[in-house]
């Protein structure tokens, strides 16, 4: 018998079922813990299924971040100015090629409320702003920039707001993001299995998914979900084989952003009913270098020694241009004024050089490559301009002070971090659909099994962020059966 | 009813059937046709399902190329050295990332064999080596290079060898391949039904293809297929929807090659039954610039006036490079002696000037970057080296003579050719496999349904090569049931 059958069973082959309820969802994560909520209180019995022996999955690992905007209370709070249609304007052109107007368009329009709802189920936020670029790592800090939107090309096509929404914690920023969640579950009723594994669902002979059939710790448990199922069991990150066949660059990163359960079991399954899986070969690529900030005054540079982005995006961006399109090859040069180790992970000195001329020779550059790409920059960076990638002005710095530095930001010698963006495609309302833009009727799905806000081209906070909000329209739905 | 159960019918919901045959092969292209071929002499029954009103799909509309090589009888007569480990070596390098070993190794192993069958069933090939660059518009020469073997990196990589393998034909190279195939098949007895579509596959309750519904010009059939269906029913350029979903860097492509039936309905099947379809990103992109080869003599420029690729690889490797990596906006820069026309199809003039300065400034680049460009790659080329990119010496001419021109190679103003190269995902038996790595029973696939040798970094002929190839044993493995 093939995976094909293990993954669905026909409801006429069902003999009988060990347990009823209303709804049922695979995977305690974020995504599956705003989901139970929801469906429990619109009034459902609710079970979840999880295969760890605890709540939390991924994201109670993660670093807490929810992208949210639009206008949120914190933002208001501290004085920074974003709509809908702004927060719209900077996820299509961020989260693309063809982001998903179906999924942010309700997204952005909802993010106000979603961020209300966060805060009632006791999330602490700090009302401050941090100041520094990007994610506050020794900070308890409310609010930040955790994308791009304050420079190029984004500054131009929204205006800048930052929306990265922290808990109030300096540390363990999931932990405490996802235990409050899983405290207002269980205050509601939510019941969680743990150690229980979906190994496959149900179909009525119209398609409809009625059901599924549980590895437990009593054995196997025929469960049938009377208003429906809800995926929301996870990427595919530590699944090397589906890598290989579906995003085959992702193996370059040595860190996975995920827990063992992020095998891609969750969109397997969506797969077995019919689902449609799409854009499977996106991921998060993050390149954590910064902090320390000065670096950004500091250029990369690629293979042939020429410069290709602004130094002072979102470490996501950085990481995934870089492997996407410059073969995970690539060094920041740096001077004596603005060397620094990056705080997070190790990084090799590639080379280093009394003069770029050195550097350059060092780095088996063909003569002239770099030493013309540093002088252009130096010229214009003296000015404060940045022409060819418009860098902001407080980085523009000319490299002059000798010695000179260039990080290795290679694949093989600098650890990039990533997890799956590719999954089961949603409509707005959670549901997962065939290949005929149809909705498989009783089917849900959120979070990292899904394709969500972003197709690539990742802001921190928006896997928590799309997670938590279709999650809880998972469940609403669910629970009303539509 | 959702479109999931439109495309799979469980068995016991089959009244009785119309029809039974032993193989049944949907779509009657290349790979079909080949599938047809093999599963006809091996004794089976076999009834092709063709959408349209007559034989040959998008094949017969094709350059009519195979990529075959390792030391074929056309190569040998040239006097061109190849072996299936050097024609491996240079697959595993080009058709990455992370191409499919499992499909490529037995490719290479059987393309002299190969090339042999197809030669014995009629189809002419002259004894003569087009010594142009790639594809040979107006010759019936017999072999060429139809990729990039004989440039960087591929040349030191593998030992070159041409592998592009053309029909004796000035014109309508692929109908001459396709009607030889077409009539083998008929004096083999094989018998195309035309108009008639594959609605949904037919599963057993342990998951195994046991027939298909057919929309005929006689209404709904039901039809048997007691050994197995091989879906050979092309990709699905022509589905924008899908390329939204899945591929969407291929919408800028304005000329789709294919055929109104590349719609994906295979793909669809094959998922719908529990099959995977991997690498659905993927196309082939070709920037027809070339001939005249002349053209080469220039230097491609991206959006920073940087140059990023040798200019003498295949089409097909330039073309996608600028989409994937260039965002599909690049210029090639020729001076007055190199300057020509493609012959294949218009080009926009974006910039003349009478000095490379006067070029920058039109193209709206920063004052300096293309002329440190230009002036980098003169004072190599004028020693005959490329130390960046290694074009090949005889391509390499200093830039010098005005006046200067920059033609457009955005994908808003030139013509990009696409089809894409993601789809089911088979084993070298030609069996459609599971998420799991199992075989569907009863399920085959070849041609542009699957994703086949080359996951990326095509080369003209691997198209008619892998769905001729991969058709033949999934013709051979259904009819013995294997």
């Amino acid at each position: 018998m093939s995976e094909v059958e293990l993954l669905r069973r026909d409801e006429r082959d069902v003999a009988a079922w060990d347990l009823e309820v209303d709804v049922l969802v695979v995977g305690y994560g974020c995504a599956g813990v705003c989901a139970a909520i929801e469906a429990r209180e619109a009034g459902a019995s609710v079970l979840v299924l999880e295969r760890s022996g605890g709540a939390g999955g991924t994201s109670i690992n993660s670093g807490g971040f929810l992208y949210l905007g639009g206008g949120t209370i914190l933002q208001k709070a501290l004085g920074f100015d974003d709509s809908p249609e702004n927060m719209f304007k900077y996820m299509m052109a961020a989260c693309g090629p063809e982001p998903d107007e179906a999924l942010i368009a309700p997204y952005c329009e909802g993010s106000v409320a979603h961020f209300e709802w966060i805060l009632a189920r006791g999330v602490p936020y700090k009302e401050s702003f941090f100041a520094g670029a990007h994610e506050p790592f020794d900070s308890d800090d409310g609010l930040v920039y955790s994308g791009s939107e304050h420079v190029h090309p984004f500054s131009e096509i929204a205006s800048p707001a930052p929306r990265g929404h922290a808990p109030q914690s300096i540390r363990d920023k999931g932990a405490l993001f996802m235990n409050r969640l899983i405290a207002a579950a269980e205050r509601v009723g939510v019941e969680p299995a743990f150690q229980s594994r979906c190994d496959a669902l149900v179909t009525a002979s119209d398609g409809r998914v009625v059901g599924a059939i549980a590895a437990t710790l009593e054995g196997e448990q025929r469960i049938r979900a009377r208003q429906g199922v809800i995926l929301t069991a996870g990427g595919f990150i530590y699944n090397d084989s589906m890598l290989e066949r579906y995003a085959p660059l992702l193996l370059q990163c040595k860190h996975k952003v995920g827990t063992e359960t992020d095998d891609g079991l969750g969109i397997r399954l969506g797969l077995a009913v019919g689902g449609e899986a799409i854009r499977m070969e996106a991921g998060d690529v993050s390149m954590a270098i910064f902090p320390p900030n000065s670096l950004r005054h500091g250029i990369f540079i690629n293979h042939a020694g020429q410069r290709f982005l602004n130094e002072d995006v979102y470490f996501g961006r950085a990481g995934e241009i870089i492997l996407l399109h410059h073969g995970a090859r690539a060094y920041l040069v740096v001077d004596d004024d603005y060397y620094g180790r990056p705080l997070n992970f190790p990084i090799e000195i590639a080379a280093v050089g009394d003069t770029i001329e050195e550097l350059e020779s060092e780095l088996g550059l063909p003569t002239g490559v770099l030493q013309s790409t540093v002088s252009f920059y130096n010229e214009h960076a003296a000015k404060g301009e940045d022409p060819l990638f418009h860098k902001l002005p407080q980085y523009l710095t000319p490299i002059t002070k000798a010695p000179f530095g260039a990080l290795d930001l290679s694949s093989e010698n600098l650890v990039y971090s990533a997890f799956t963006l590719g999954g089961l495609r949603i409509d707005a309302n959670a549901r997962v659909l065939s290949a005929s833009g149809a909705p498989i009727p009783g089917l849900y799905a959120a979070g990292r099994t899904t394709s969500g806000i972003a197709k690539q081209g990742y802001s921190s906070g928006m896997s928590l962020g799309d997670g938590s909000f279709f999650g809880r329209i998972a469940g609403r739905h669910a629970a009303s059966g539509s």
